[in-house]
């Protein structure tokens, strides 16, 4: 695929022959070729966004330039591609990711609005689409592959088949289908996940992977299957499995995930490393503040001993490769002029980025013009809760008929093992007023799976040790489908928190003595249109308050991941407990 | 591209979780992993031409296949792919190319049909791809983007504009355009050549290159304009700066061309050789029955110094990768089974050739049974030559209204540097009744060069040194437009050349004594339908009755590049002397 088709390619010729000024030189550089591994002193020409020539110093411009940008003797590298993440998990909309990361060299991404698209259906992956327009970073979208993750077990605001897909897939900026979450769905082959892998094979689109712990035969079948890549591996042994097998593994660090080293190891020793790439997956506003993007993911995997040329050279030209696109990735004539002036090859905040050959940030500093024009931005509320009525409704009543002062529990309980989160221990509890009574249980709260779409369905569990000492936490970021997630002790604190966030359009809530302290998100409940550093003080503002319920042992995102089927373990929907591992339901009433 | 899209993908990953038998498993193998550089015992399942798993040691088949191969402790390697080749020139049709190469090893080849192309326009392509279907080798084709080679200068027997390219482009096993030979067309941006692009570009497909000398600003500008290949480089310096230039560069050892330890060295110590790949461009029979075909590639280039299993790399993945076949050139789960067993991985003949999973050839003898029925193939006659009636049409006359007993003639003679072939010398030669005498020196001969395609133009000219002695050479296999090249003393001999070969619908003759002897190529006078046995023998017959009328001085093939206005210096066409530098004809007589 090439990216830059509509140039004028006799403009361009043009240029290269001499015949028509470039916009741009940018000289004075260490030049890093990352096709052949060179490093050498060049100039590099630019027009109309493409690069025209590199030239070594025997070779003088024919004509100069109309403006020429001195690199200070620093080297000049392409920039960086994060061949997979998602922009919800920044709160940020796509015009302002484009403000938050150009200035740390990422220039291109490719993204999966599965949370947006679980939130609003093709609607919400239509104003990402759209949105992505408003900024200078090159923003590609994947069709969610799997909304909602597991069909049956929960409700999302959408429901995607092959005909959702293939619809998605057949929009401008649309590249190919997003992770494939449902892997037994691929190696079990059912119909739901065949025909939609079908619409992107009849098409030959990117296929991405997702495949936590999948070698062996799983490995090969999910491969054959479709999907052609992975950022899950949690051994080494699953990285060097995935590279045997062809497959596309990117080097995942995201600001939930662990350390790099085990998927560095997996690769380290291997003779070529050109399936690997790297990856951000999810990436808070704090970490893009203050730590970086892509470049982070490249410092951190040259820490664990990746040699920097080759780290540089994944983040560039192997994701360009793996996604087919035949002109990002390198500086050469004819390849999109994204491209960064950096002080040394290992994940520095880049001196200068430019993307399309435009001057985008300077030491950090964003330099666009187009400031955000929220006037032209309005948003659906999603958050749509007609079954809570008052705080009753919070209420965990025992079941109908049921006898007795007590009453067993499955109590979800963390237990975090190799594979596992969390699991169901049956706990006998008080019955008063026909509800379950948690007061004598300091260390028990409610949690609440509230259906924001509508259907009316609330479940109501009983969770052990999660760290809330009083007040509520509520969420509307729940993956995948994003329903309302409520933790509390008292269903007044749970109603106060569910209003606050029906009232802005979701986010996360802290009640703490009765008073709401909310991280608005009105973007589907998922993202703001505040910039980043705005979102990160907001973040800090809010924990402060969760950190006043919990004795500082909640973050903010707490109740974020209790309630996607697919994670293994027990985990709670809008219809009941679910264990993940094998999508079952488990009863909350024993 | 998935070259194994149809499949039946369920019993495929049924077959990989155990619910299926495979139809084979190759075994007692050292697998060499070309994604990783790994090498270590391994077994292969295969289901319906498809690879399955790639099992270690530690992995048993769940059930077994149906049958096994024992691979004897041998090497186990994909198929090699041949990222650039001319059926043509081995005179072969592609199903006898196919029993010919694929015991080489050799299980993929991308070609040009730009020979047949230029004799028999669109219709002989599609021979080309009708006829690839009746062999195992799988053959793509790219469109031929340069016929004629200089409109204008020559006239061949079709013209293909931007509307035949697109056509062709739309055919199945059409994968891209052909070696874009017009370079000064594209980096000058012609009409042409701009438009013939467009047609590759809006389906983008892959862009074939070919610009031998070509760097600098030239070589910016070429590949600005599409081409993303070369295989055509004469210098080290050249091969680096295209590889530096993220041009993928074909190692190209033909029949015709020289060593290639320049190629080699403009690559061997660049630390990644990724955008490397493996061509034979022309090879010929005898070349084919004795030293093979890729594999002799692979084993000269690693003589000149590269390393083995980065060689095999370069004709497999690399290859796949060049063109964008995503599951060719490795063997993994879903890939297509082209796999070879070989002693060593220095480009030996191979043990064992698989094709799509099937045993196809051991120890050198090809196992299909498809043999060749000939009662299904019929060709047309391509050989109209309705200007040549009697020997007076071989006569050279002088200007009408030129008197004296001299004349001037632009002499061609060869004359080698390093990018001419030959000049033109303005000589003095007796006039003997109205027509050029060269009785009186022994040097010189006459070449005619005579239309074929029935528009009746014919050129004569005076050729120094060729190597004639007595008798006559002619040829209907005279690139790229394939005229009736001719080369003669006596004009009588000329007619009965060109009457053998009108006769039997082109090849090639010799006329010794009066006597001819004919390599008959009746498939557009390039190919025959003969195996490559016979063809070698036919050859080897017809060079001994040339070496007869030349001394040993003319290969079979010496009329063959003669008329070609595209190589540097003087040559011959059916319109007139044309120089291929600055492609201006040159007057015959001064």
């Amino acid at each position: 695929m090439r990216v830059n088709n509509c140039a004028d390619r006799s403009r361009l010729i043009a240029a290269a022959m001499g015949k028509e000024a470039c916009d741009l030189t940018i000289g004075n550089v260490q030049f890093f070729n990352v096709f052949t591994g060179e490093v050498y002193p060049a100039e590099v020409d630019i027009l109309d966004g493409t690069v025209i020539r590199v030239r070594t110093e025997d070779e003088e411009a024919i004509i100069p330039s109309k403006s020429f940008y001195d690199g200070g003797g620093r080297y000049l590298i392409p920039g960086f591609i994060d061949s997979h993440m998602h922009v919800e998990s920044t709160m940020m909309i796509p015009e302002n990711l484009s403000r938050a990361i150009l200035p740390w060299g990422t220039t291109t991404v490719c993204t999966d609005p599965h949370e947006i698209g679980n939130v609003m259906g093709i609607e919400g992956v239509k104003f990402m689409l759209d949105n992505t327009k408003n900024g200078e970073l090159r923003q590609y979208i994947l069709a969610p592959s799997c909304i909602p993750s597991v069909p049956g077990k929960e409700n999302a605001g959408a429901v995607f088949t092959a005909k959702e897909v293939g619809e998605l897939l057949d929009m401008d900026g649309v590249i190919g289908i997003a992770e494939i979450m449902d892997f037994v769905g691929v190696y079990q082959d059912t119909e739901r996940m065949h025909s939609i892998i079908d619409e992107g094979l009849k098409r030959d689109m990117y296929l991405q992977g997702h495949s936590p712990y999948v070698t062996g035969k799983e490995l090969a079948a999910y491969r054959i299957g479709g999907p052609i890549s992975d950022h899950e591996s949690a051994t080494a042994e699953e990285v060097t499995q995935k590279l045997r097998t062809g497959m596309h593994v990117n080097l995942r660090r995201s600001s939930l995930s662990g350390r790099l080293n085990f998927l560095v190891d997996g690769c380290r020793d291997l003779r070529w490393k050109d399936y690997v790439s790297i990856c951000t997956d999810d990436v808070h506003a704090k970490d893009l503040l203050t730590v970086g993007h892509i470049n982070n993911v490249v410092k951190l995997a040259i820490e664990e001993g990746l040699e920097e040329k080759e780290v540089i050279r994944m983040a560039t030209l192997h994701a360009a490769r793996e996604y087919n696109f035949e002109d990002l990735g390198a500086i050469a004539p004819g390849f999109v002029a994204d491209i960064q002036i950096v002080d040394d090859l290992r994940g520095c905040r880049p001196h200068a980025v430019f993307a399309s050959g435009k001057l985008i940030a300077e030491d950090g500093k964003y330099l666009g013009t187009d400031k955000l024009d929220r006037s032209r931005l309005s948003f659906p509320n999603t958050v749509n809760i007609p079954q809570i009525k008052s705080a009753d409704d919070f209420v965990m009543y025992v079941p109908e008929g049921h006898t007795g002062d007590t009453i067993t529990v499955n109590v979800m309980t963390p237990r975090e093992d190799n594979r596992k989160l969390r699991t169901v221990v049956p706990t006998e509890l008080p019955v008063k007023n026909g509800a379950v009574d948690i007061s004598g249980h300091p260390g028990l709260c409610f949690v609440a799976l509230v259906n924001r779409y509508g259907s009316g369905d609330t479940t109501i569990a009983v969770y052990d040790d999660f760290g809330l000492d009083h007040g509520a936490l509520a969420s509307t970021v729940s993956h995948d489908s994003h329903n309302l997630t409520v933790a509390y002790k008292d269903p007044e604190d749970a109603l106060k928190a569910a209003r606050a966030l029906e009232a802005c359009g979701g986010g996360v809530v802290a009640i703490s003595d009765g008073k709401a302290d909310v991280l608005e998100l009105p973007v589907a409940g998922l993202m703001s249109t505040d910039p980043c550093a705005e979102i990160a003080a907001n973040i800090d503002r809010v924990q402060a308050s969760i950190d006043r319920i919990s004795g500082g042992k909640l973050h903010i995102l707490a109740t974020a991941v209790m309630s996607l089927p697919v994670v293994p373990g027990p985990v709670i929907t809008d219809l009941g407990l679910v264990d993940g591992l094998t999508q079952e339901f488990i009863p909350v009433f024993l």
